[in-house]
């Protein structure tokens, strides 16, 4: 069967860069419509990250050690959601760090290997990864929404940097 | 360096996969609203689905010929941009098509190779493509908000048969 390759590092890349970029639609939110704001019923955007740090850092723990947790603990860093801006974008920061530290002791087999991502959903891990990221950027289009509708421009979605 | 395969089926299905989540979303829209209706001064989502479509044609064509053309020709079906539902749909339809006509012509190499898309971006084949679908899943998402916005329940997002 037809395929092709792809380093991990661009695949590490990619999600990272996905991910800085949806680091500065959060620092763009004013602090109060961060945690409140939304259109039509949805979620306050913060409550959107918090769904992808669990994602995140489940996820990349799961792929990294075949241990599928998606927990409060994991998601609110120690059991406590955060409640500030600050609070959130440090919890951001951790999941960046951890990604990042996960990264390397990950070999490139074990993404095509299938998997029960947290007990649930089989899949190749790459396609599970890319499930996450998929998820991150579809909330994130709704944050450029919020972010429009408060009258604030959003970030460039191309800017990865 | 550590890299993982992809089948060009897989990455065939994920892109499909995604443009049929998306054609569940314009069918959504009543007719009026897909034409008019936004939130925040952004365009309404028959705008961005022009978008989606112009990226889809131009870029299967030039992944496929290595001639890459963006064109009022390529997105508007003719020259002349659908101003109903069912002609967008059928402008869908027939990009929908055209990627599985090329698919089959274009070797796993090729998803490897530099190019420079629509004359303009360059980067890994994989990687250009991968951003299209990126770029498919931010509107769509903004189209999430459009529907709620209008007390339409969007498809669900985990869905792509």
């Amino acid at each position: 069967m037809s395929s092709f390759s792809i380093t991990t590092q661009a695949f590490h890349e990619h999600w990272q860069g996905h991910r800085r970029l949806t680091r500065r639609v959060i620092e763009a939110f004013p602090e109060k419509e961060l945690f409140s704001f939304s259109v039509g019923g949805m979620r306050p955007f913060a409550q959107l990250a918090f769904e992808m740090v669990g994602m995140a850092r489940g996820g990349i723990r799961g792929v990294a050690t075949r241990e599928w947790v998606y927990t409060a603990e994991l998601m609110h860093h120690g059991g406590s959601s955060p409640t500030t801006k600050e609070s959130l974008l440090a919890l951001w920061d951790t999941t960046t760090a951890e990604i990042d530290g996960y990264w390397p002791t990950i070999p490139g087999a074990r993404f095509e290997e299938v998997d029960m991502a947290f007990g649930q959903w089989e899949g190749i891990v790459n396609g599970l990864m890319q499930y996450w990221i998929d998820n991150e950027i579809h909330h994130r289009g709704q944050g450029y929404v919020y972010l429009r509708a408060l009258g604030i421009e959003p970030p460039a979605f191309y800017d990865r940097s």
